[in-house]
């Protein structure tokens, strides 16, 4: 877990800033849940391997060891691991206030105990979109418009939009010949290939004892990888795909092509698995050049509301990667902030000080003191480096008609002195 | 711990933002820490009732109970019970890349197992800001200066800062004739006295033994309340109080007066105590009529960095309580989004109708979507009760000379329609 230098924190909110400006133009409504959930909501299954790495809060009546009977009694809390299990419950509990359909924007951290390593942290930040009550690809193509708008407004340019559909997957292995009981296992392999390619995923099909199928799937999607076509796709399985499947994808590629948004590519991918069990349509992925991993992801998962005690309501999301996103935009310098030092002897009025650092705020000025001490020219030059690019010496020392300021300035990089104009 | 509907997010972003936003204009940065901190640099002492409240987080190693031996082994973590604990770590941790003196302003969640009571919650916001490194009360001048300007931002008006200093406090207990054993015990006893009365005081110190002191104390107070004067107090008092705490005192009240805040009244308050142990010097709390307890507190910590293994640096520091202030603010209802849904069917052609969607978010709007379904009529009234102010009907029922699009807006609180011109 990180703590954020103040260059760090403004980073971190202008990038936030723009994916949330954009969200909010395309009516996505900013909500908010509480970091704790309860355990039992948390290690449904669904979470996949998430639910390995919950940090558990425990519980405040324990006093003694005996009154446990084992580790699994000691929590009754547990921290949010990602924003959906929250954003289903919230729905359930809160349904009948909200629009519908409801599109939500939730922004907040979660908290995952992984092992430490190069670019995975434990606390980290996720930003989410969600549209509930959009049974159609509509709402798919728009969570990937608004995103791919959101991370040009961040400055990212040059992505990748992968996209499949849970239903291409599962026809995908069982026409290839494996039995459905081992769908599940097949595609935990699958969404291995980009770690341990081909060869890789054959080998580790090879214990489930299929071989045959196996090597149909592979071929496959071999194929698929020299050239991605849903419709070449439907033609090479042997049970074909439903019309509304083809559809589906075709709907949600073409759409995003035709926009020609600038720097954004699109394909569809049948190798793209993404990890959650609770998808059950289209799914989707960004992915750039710089970072490892994909930048965000999403997909339909209409079940999961229903299953969390809600309404049955269609449902599909979309969630952005803030970290590695801030990782791989510069942190921008340019600082806009007209920073003023007030540099005071210890004794001087107060009153008077206040009163000027109170024009110069009314003036569009951030304005922060200091005490003078040492060399003016050494404490100049730190005041500078501390971000400030004004200074005006207050005091009987450089008298001047304005209530005692002198007009002095420190022209940010040059360590010169100018006049700095009032207003 | 609650979750927030969209409108209650936005009012309070609004609040944080007018705090925010001050605070920047007097130089304070940013700053962010993570939730979970050691539990050990969560339970030295120094946070009093709070650490009883600590929600602690389990051990990851941790696999059968037989490997601990009592409740207290069983966390390694807790989440954060206020700003000020992280916000001294963080100094020392990372003191050398900061300025001298550091405005710092931290804005986040913590959390406390309070038992569920109105207006308590396990999890809510606080608003700290703190200067490190500036022994004068110039500091404590300028971090309430910057709360009343913050406050008033919000839109707040007519509240009281009341100012104390330990160092009266303790010379008021030593004076009435407490030995310095019990001066901890009183503090807290005269903590009370908003809760209890003079009366209820005087009960909770008679189980002390030291009757004649508890009289003394009283009287001194009891004039105090009819006529807060520190110039006063330091007469009444047996061994005086040094010129330095009464010029302190004095400066801090006066250069306050001085400014005429308008709705700010300021007094000095020999009763105020505040509740941390921390304290070396000057404090202060700000009361509002609408709230129940103070919306924001302080005070001067000179020895607390230094303890959590930082350097030795004057320090002081003020929080805002974000969710009191939030609940006395009204939520403002004028929402100036203008926002236009596009009602569309079915089978709309996608392309075209994101093209229009386009056009408007450029030009201002921030537009949703909604698929035709049942009566126009009552789906225009419920869009216009879920927020849009406009709606564009997309489609062959309204041709228009614009990309299919019909100019047709619904007034919000008319439920009419009139036309909406593009721009």
């Amino acid at each position: 877990m990180r703590d954020f230098l103040p260059g760090q924190v403004r980073h971190r909110e202008r990038v936030r800033a723009a994916l949330e400006g954009v969200y909010r133009s395309y009516a996505y409504e900013p909500i908010e849940t509480p970091a704790l959930e309860a355990i039992e909501r948390l290690t449904t299954g669904e979470g996949g391997e998430n639910e390995g790495l919950i940090f558990r809060v425990l519980r405040r009546d324990l006093r003694d060891l005996s009154e446990v009977h084992g580790v699994d009694e000691l929590a009754d809390l547990g921290l949010r691991y990602d924003l959906t299990v929250p954003l289903t419950r919230y729905y359930a509990t809160h349904s009948a206030e909200l629009p519908t359909p409801f599109r939500s924007m939730q922004i907040g951290y979660v908290w995952r105990a992984e092992r430490p390593q190069r670019g995975r942290f434990r606390q980290f930040m996720q930003c989410d979109i969600d549209l509930l009550g959009e049974a159609s690809v509509a709402a798919e193509v728009e969570l990937l418009t608004a995103t791919c708008d959101a991370l040009g407004a961040t400055g990212l340019t040059g992505f990748t939009v992968r996209v499949n559909d849970r239903r291409v997957l599962l026809a995908l292995v069982a026409s290839s010949g494996f039995p459905e009981t081992l769908s599940r296992q097949v595609l935990i392999t699958l969404d291995k290939l980009d770690k341990v390619g081909m060869g890789g995923v054959a080998d580790l099909l090879a214990p489930l004892e299929h071989p045959d199928a196996a090597r149909r799937l592979l071929d496959v999607l071999a194929e698929q990888q020299v050239q991605p076509d849903i419709q070449a796709l439907a033609k090479a399985l042997e049970g074909g795909l439903a019309d509304e499947v083809v559809r589906d994808v075709d709907v949600i590629v073409t759409s995003l092509v035709d926009q020609r948004m600038p720097g954004v590519e699109v394909a569809f991918d049948a190798t793209l698995v993404r990890g959650m069990g609770y998808y059950t349509g289209p799914i989707f992925e960004i992915e750039h050049a710089e970072s490892r991993g994909s930048i965000a992801g999403g997909g339909r998962y209409d079940d999961l509301v229903a299953k969390s005690g809600g309404p049955a309501v269609p449902a599909c999301g979309m969630s952005v990667g803030f970290e590695r996103l801030c990782e791989i935009l510069p942190e921008s310098v340019a600082d806009d902030d007209r920073r003023v030092v007030i540099l005071h002897d210890e004794d001087a009025p107060l009153a008077l000080l206040l009163d000027a650092a109170r024009r110069l705020r009314a003036n569009g000025y951030a304005v922060g003191r200091a005490t003078r001490r040492g060399r003016v020219g050494r404490q100049l030059a730190r005041l500078e480096a501390d971000g400030y690019h004004l200074v005006w010496e207050f005091g009987p020392t450089s008298p001047s008609p304005c209530c005692g300021l002198s007009r002095l300035a420190v022209e940010p990089g040059t360590g010169g002195l100018t006049p700095l104009m009032m207003t």
